[in-house]
C-alpha cells in the first residue's frame, strides 16, 4: 500500500508563520492553543490517520456498505473500532463548544485534523464530519433543551448527526419539497416523506443518530418559505437522555455510486416519524444554510485533502520508477534508467499538484481562521469583517478547491502511467472518492451562481470592496524589488483582471441576469486564481524574510521556488478567464434548446 | 438505462459535406464507399451498437472479467453472444485487405463505426480493436506465408489478437525488456518472460489468440536495438491451420482497475511459448510503432466516442430535469419548474461538450482520411503529404481529443448533479473508462514529447510546414467578412500563436531539450486548439455556404452557433498555452528532486 506521512511541517508553516495565529492569544480558546499543544495535537492526530484510517481506506473502498434486509447496515470491516477510538480519543471534540464538552480549541485546528482524516479516509470522516454539521445547526438553531439532549452526546461522538435535504424530484430546488410535518398534539410532529443521498444516514457505529430533516409544516406556505426544521433521532431519547424507542424512520436503500463507498449513502423513509421542530416554523433553510456554509468549507478541504495523498502517492512513484533518461544526460547512470522525476513533463504534474496543496492549504486555513474571529474576536470590526470574508470565500473555497483539487488528482494518477489505473496503487480510488466534492453540498456551478448573484453585491458590495483593499494595501507595502516583486506584480495583475471582470458583472449582469449566469463559472475560477496569488504573494514574503534571516529549513527555498511554479504556469489563466467572461452570454444562449 | 442515439446526421456532415470524401473515388476502395452505401452501412452499424451493445455496456462493468482456476477468463454476460453477432455481421472487416477477406472499405468508414461501438461499450470494442491493430502489423511486417495463416482468421473474426509490449518494470523504457526468445532450431523460438496489461490477452470469444510479441532473442544487442517481434498463437495451428495443441502461454491473473472492466486486462506468462518471427530480427520496435501509431489514432477517437454518449446523456437529463427558473422569467410556467438547460452555466457544460464532440469529430475523420490517402492514392505527392500528416497528426489526436475528452465527459457528469456519481445514470461509468485513454498506447506527456522530440523536426519540417501553409492558405482564401469573417480571424490568431510558440521550441529546444520537455504538453494542447480552429472554420465555411443556398436544415446554423461557442470559450485558452510555454524550463526544474 502507498504511504501518507502527516504534512506537519506545513500545518506549521501555514499557522505559525504565514497566519501568525499566536497574535490572537487574547482570544477565547486561542490561548490554549500555543503552538506546542498544536504541535502535539497534530502529531498525534497525524499518527493516528497514519496508523488507523489509511490502512482502512481501500478495504473500506472494496467492502462498502451493505443493507440487510432489516434496514441495518453494515460497514466496512474495521470502520467501527475506528470509530471507537477516535472518538475515545476526543477527536470529534476539538473544537466544539466547551459548554457541551468540546474542547473549545479554533476552528482551523479542527480543520487541519479533518484534512489528514479525509486525506487518509475520506469516507470514513464523513461519519464524524456529518455529526459536526449537525452540532452546528443545533448550536444556531436549537433550543437550549434540545442543545442539552443532543450537543455533549453528538460532540462525544456517541451519537451522530446527519442533514436530510434532497428528495428525489429536488435538490438544487428545495423549494419542491414535499416531506410533510405534521403536528402530533404533544409539541412533536409526525414526519413523513422520503429522503435521497444521505451520507451516514444508517450504520451502527454510534449508539443513535440524529437525523435532521427540511420538512413541510401542513397548510404552510409553498416554495422555499414554507420549509421548517426538524429533529428526528432514530433512538428517541428516554427521561434519562438514552436512547429508547425506535422512531420510524428507515433506510430504504444505499445508493451505489462511483467512489466514497465506505460511508452509506442512504434513501430515509420517514414514516410518520417522531420529529421536533429546530427554530422557528417556516424558517428552516436559513438554519440549514449556516451548517451548509460550514459544510461548504469542509467539502473545499477535501479537495485539499485528497489533492495532498495524491501529491504525496505520485511523489513517491515518480522517485522510485526507473524508466527512459533525462533529455539533459542521465541521472542516475549506475542504474538500469533514471527515476522518472527527472523529466520536465512530469515535474510539470508534481509541481502542479504542490502548488495546489500549498495554496489551498494556506487558503482553507485562512478562511477557516475568519470563522474563529467572526465567532470570538472581541472587537466588532473585526467580526464583522470576517463574516463578510467567511461569506465571500465560501463559495470559492468550496468550487475553486474541488473542481482544481480533482485536477490535482488526476495529475496524480497521470504521474503514475498505467499503474494508476489498476487498483493496486490506491490512486484510481482517490480519484473517484474526488470527484462527489464537485457536486455535493451545492455544485460547484451553484456555488458560482452563489458568488455573482448573491455574495458580490452583498451589503452595498463591502465584501468584495474590504477584500480588494487588502489585496491592494499588500501590493502597495511590499513593493521594492528583490526577490518578492514578481509575486506582488503577479498578485497585482491578476487582481486588476478580476476587477475588472467584477466592473463587468456588475454592469452587464444587471443588464442581462444571464450575462451574470454566463460569467459565473468562469469569475469564481477568476477568483480563486487571485486568492491563490495572494496567498502564495504572502507565503514568499513569509519565506523571503526567513531566508534573509539565514534560516537553514529547505522549507522557504522551495515554497519560492514552487511559488515561481505558480507564478509561470497558473497566472497566465487569468486571461483566458477575463476573455471567457466579457464573451458574454450570447454564445451560451443562441442555439434553442431542441437544437443541442 | 439512458439512450444512445447513433449520431448518422454528423457523419455524413464530416464525410460528404465537410471532407467531400466523394471527391476521392477514383482511389480503390472509394469508389464502392457511394453516400447510399455509406449511409447503409453505418445506419445498420449503429442499430446494431444501439440494440446490442449498449445494453451490455453496464453489465459488462458490473460483472467485469474473471480468471479461473484453469486459467480461462470468463467474460460478461451476452459479451461473447454479441461478438458472434459482430463479427458474423462481417464489422470486423469493413476497411480490411479484401486480399485476405477483408472488405476494402475506405478507414475513415471504419473509424466512424469504431465510433459508435466504442461510445456503445468501449471495453467490448476493445477485443475487436486489439486484432486489427495485430492484423495491421502482421500485414505490415508479418511474411507471405504468416499473412495467408493469420489474416484471413483474424480479419473474420475468428481468432482475435493482442500486443504484448509492457513488462512489470518497463512500460514507456521498452529499451528494458527482458522476454527472452531462444531458437527452436526448426524456425520457432521459445518464448519465456512476463507481459503485464494485456489488453484481450485472454477470452473465450474468439476460436485462438493471436499475441503479437516483443521479446529479445538470445545474445541480441541491448537497448531498443535488440527487440524482436513474435507471433504466438494461443492455439498451435495445425497443417490445415486449424487450433491445434495449446501453447505455453497462460492468463496469470486479471488487473483490477477503474474501468473498463468488461475487458481482460491480462498479465500474460509465457513459459517457452512457441512463437515465429515477424520481420527482421531486432526490427520489431518499428513495425510495433507502426500498428501503434494507428492504435493511437483509435485511442484519440475513444476520447471523442465516450464525449459523444456522455454529451447524449447529460443533454437527455438537462431536459428532463426540472429544478429551478430561469434568471430571466419561467420558461416552463405550467411545470414546477425550469427544464436546467435554460441556465447559462448548464449550456456551459453542455455547449463545451458539443464543440469538443463535434470538432473532435471532424478532426478524426480528417486524420482517417490521410490514413487511406497515404495508402492508396495514385498521386505520390499526395501520398507524401499525407503521410507527413499521419505523422505529425497522431500524438495530437491521440492526447488532445483524450484529455479534452475526458474533462468532457466530466462536464457531462457534472450536468447530472448528485445523480452522475450514482450507478444508475451510467455516466460515472464513462468517466471510469475514459480516464485510461490518457495513459494506454503511451501516456499523453509521452505523445507530447514525440510531437516536439521527433515530429516537428522531422523531414526538415516539412510536415509542421505543409500543415501551416494549408492553414495560411484557408485564411487568405476566406477573407471577405460576413458570418464567416471571426472564424477566419479565430484561425488566423491561434495559428499565429502556434508559429510563435514553435519558433520558441524550435530555438531554445535545441538550446537546453528541458525547454523542449517543460513545453511539450502545453505546445501539444495549442496545436490540437489550433486543428480545432480550423476544423470549425472549415465546418463554418460549409454552414455559411449552405446557408446561402436556403438549406432548411437546422445544423448548419447550430454548427454556427456552436462555433461561436468555440470561438468565444476555446480560443482565448491559446494565450495561457503560450506564456506558459514561454516561461521555460526554470520554473519545472529548479527544485531538487529530494525538496518536493
Amino acid at each position: 500500500m502507498p504511504t501518507y506521512r502527516a504534512p506537519l511541517r506545513d500545518h506549521r508553516f501555514v499557522l505559525n508563520e504565514l497566519l501568525n495565529v499566536q497574535q490572537y492569544n487574547d482570544i477565547e480558546g486561542f490561548s490554549e492553543a500555543t503552538p506546542d499543544i498544536v504541535d502535539a495535537i497534530l502529531e498525534e492526530g497525524g499518527k493516528f490517520c497514519e496508523n488507523v484510517l489509511h490502512p482502512l481506506n481501500r478495504k473500506g473502498d472494496e467492502q462498502g456498505c451493505k443493507l440487510r434486509q432489516d434496514g441495518e447496515v453494515v460497514v466496512p470491516e474495521g470502520f467501527a473500532e475506528a470509530y471507537t477510538q477516535f472518538t475515545e480519543g476526543g477527536w470529534t471534540a476539538i473544537s466544539a463548544d466547551p459548554e457541551f464538552g468540546g474542547q473549545g480549541l479554533p476552528h482551523y485546528l479542527g480543520i487541519a485534523m479533518s484534512e489528514m482524516v479525509t486525506s487518509t479516509n475520506m469516507a470514513f470522516g464523513m461519519y464524524p464530519g456529518l455529526t459536526s454539521g449537525a452540532v452546528h445547526a443545533l448550536a444556531v438553531g436549537g433550543s437550549q433543551e434540545q442543545k442539552e439532549l443532543y450537543l455533549p452526546r453528538m460532540i462525544s461522538g456517541e451519537w451522530s448527526g446527519t442533514m436530510n435535504l434532497t428528495e428525489p424530484h429536488c435538490g438544487t430546488d428545495l423549494g419542491m419539497l414535499r416531506t410533510k410535518a405534521v403536528p402530533n398534539g404533544d409539541g412533536s410532529y409526525a414526519i413523513t416523506g422520503q429522503k435521497i443521498w444521505i451520507s451516514a444516514g444508517e450504520h451502527p457505529m454510534s449508539r443513535n443518530i440524529v437525523h435532521l430533516v427540511l420538512a413541510r409544516i401542513e397548510g404552510a406556505p409553498e416554495g422555499v418559505k414554507g420549509i421548517s426544521l426538524f429533529v428526528v433521532p432514530k433512538f428517541l431519547p428516554d427521561e434519562a437522555g438514552n436512547p429508547g424507542e425506535r422512531n420510524a424512520v428507515k433506510c430504504g436503500g444505499l445508493e451505489e455510486k462511483m467512489g466514497i463507498h465506505g460511508n452509506a449513502t442512504c434513501v430515509m423513509n420517514y414514516d410518520g416519524a417522531k420529529g421536533w421542530l429546530v427554530g422557528e416554523e417556516n424558517k428552516g433553510l436559513k438554519i440549514m444554510f449556516i451548517m451548509m456554509n460550514q459544510a461548504r468549507l469542509g467539502v473545499g478541504m477535501q479537495g485539499l485533502a485528497l489533492a495532498e495523498t495524491a501529491y504525496q502517492y505520485s511523489l513517491d512513484f515518480a522517485k522510485d520508477r526507473l524508466q527512459g533518461r533525462s533529455l539533459t544526460g542521465p541521472k542516475n547512470p549506475d542504474g538500469p534508467a533514471d527515476p522518472i522525476i527527472v523529466h520536465p513533463d512530469v515535474r510539470r504534474m508534481l509541481l502542479d499538484q504542490k502548488c495546489f496543496v500549498e495554496g489551498a492549504r494556506a487558503l482553507t486555513f485562512w478562511t477557516a481562521l475568519q470563522g474563529d474571529l467572526e465567532e470570538k474576536h472581541p472587537d466588532e470590526a473585526v467580526r464583522e469583517r470576517a463574516s463578510d470574508y467567511m461569506a465571500l470565500l465560501t463559495p470559492i473555497v468550496k468550487a475553486y478547491l474541488t473542481d482544481k483539487g480533482y485536477e490535482s488528482v488526476s495529475n496524480g494518477l497521470q504521474v503514475h502511467g498505467g499503474s494508476g489505473f489498476t487498483r493496486e496503487w490506491g490512486i484510481e480510488q482517490l480519484l473517484r472518492d474526488a470527484r462527489i466534492t464537485l457536486i455535493y453540498e451545492g455544485t460547484n456551478g451553484i456555488q458560482a451562481l452563489d458568488l455573482v448573484g448573491r455574495k458580490l453585491a452583498m451589503k452595498g458590495m463591502r465584501p468584495i470592496n474590504t477584500f480588494f483593499a487588502e489585496l491592494d494595501a499588500f501590493v502597495a507595502e511590499n513593493q521594492g524589488g528583490g526577490e518578492l516583486e514578481p509575486f506582488v506584480k503577479g498578485l497585482a495583475e491578476t487582481k486588476a483582471k478580476l476587477q475588472k471582470a467584477t466592473n463587468w458583472l456588475v454592469e452587464k449582469g444587471l443588464e442581462n441576469f444571464d450575462n451574470a449566469g454566463a460569467a459565473s463559472t468562469e469569475y469564481l475560477h477568476l477568483f480563486g486564481l487571485t486568492c491563490f496569488a495572494y496567498m502564495w504573494a504572502k507565503m514568499a514574503k513569509v519565506s523571503v524574510q526567513k531566508l534573509g534571516q539565514d534560516a537553514a529549513d529547505p522549507i522557504y527555498d522551495a515554497k519560492l521556488k514552487i511559488g515561481r511554479y505558480f507564478l509561470a504556469r497558473w497566472v497566465p489563466q487569468a486571461d483566458a478567464h477575463l476573455a471567457r467572461i466579457e464573451s458574454g452570454a450570447e454564445p451560451l444562449m443562441a442555439l434553442a434548446a431542441e437544437a443541442f
